[in-house]
């Protein structure tokens, strides 16, 4: 399994990244047409090589402790069109193209889908598709 | 000071947010009309809510430990059309009008300015204006 390879090297690149006291550093995924901001995850450095190395989104999962390929349940994959990382170079930015149109676990567009009104978060984005079609039972990852 | 008082109320909306063990919670600042993602910063409890109350981005410094009103220094204010979170309740997004069309301490629009291209990063966004000419003097946020 991919999770368990020791010896994915580690690029100069990836280490000019600041990785966080747990080894991970958040990432931005961001429709790459649109600009949309889809979601945001972690990832250690095997994870953002290997997102570079594949060009589809590969996160670390904290709940699992393990790395989640992106898609691998649902079909819905992240095709990545670019990486940034900002100034302190301890946040990663990916433009990417959503497959299926959906990168939230609710069946969602985005996992932005709340929004404050009036001091309540309130609900604005419609589920595109039943998470129980998606998954066939319900989980926390997509 | 405003970053000393004790009794800022957390009202429920706040509460629903899910903080780190660090009581912090990062916050995406985008640019409400094109889209951009310009920085991420961290927010405590007391940060957010005034956020919301202010409408302007006030996040809280790690390095400085304490409120760290954006654009205190430098003018660079955001004013805050919209805030969301995610399905993890553990990401805040805001969209904001950046004033000075300035986010970044190096004096470029987005903290997002370098890009990854065939295994280096690369500047791709240019220098607004000087940090110094901006600061005074050399300075870590802005």
């Amino acid at each position: 399994m991919k999770e368990s390879l020791p010896n994915v090297e580690s690029p100069d690149w990836v280490s000019a990244v600041k990785f966080n006291d747990d080894g991970l550093v958040p990432a931005i995924a961001q429709d790459a047409e649109n600009g949309e901001i889809l979601m945001m995850a972690w990832m250690n450095p095997e994870s953002l090589a290997l997102t570079a190395k594949e060009g589809i989104a590969i996160y670390w999962s904290r709940s699992r402790g393990k790395l989640w390929r992106k898609g691998e349940s649902s079909g819905h994959q992240q095709q990545v069109v670019e990486i940034r990382f900002d100034c302190d170079a301890d946040v990663i930015l990916l433009k990417v193209e959503q497959r299926g149109g959906i990168a939230c676990h609710t069946g969602r567009r985005s996992c932005f889908y709340r929004k404050l009104v009036d001091g309540e978060w309130v609900t604005t984005d419609p589920v595109i598709k039943d998470p129980d079609a998606i998954y066939g039972k319900p989980q926390g990852e997509s």
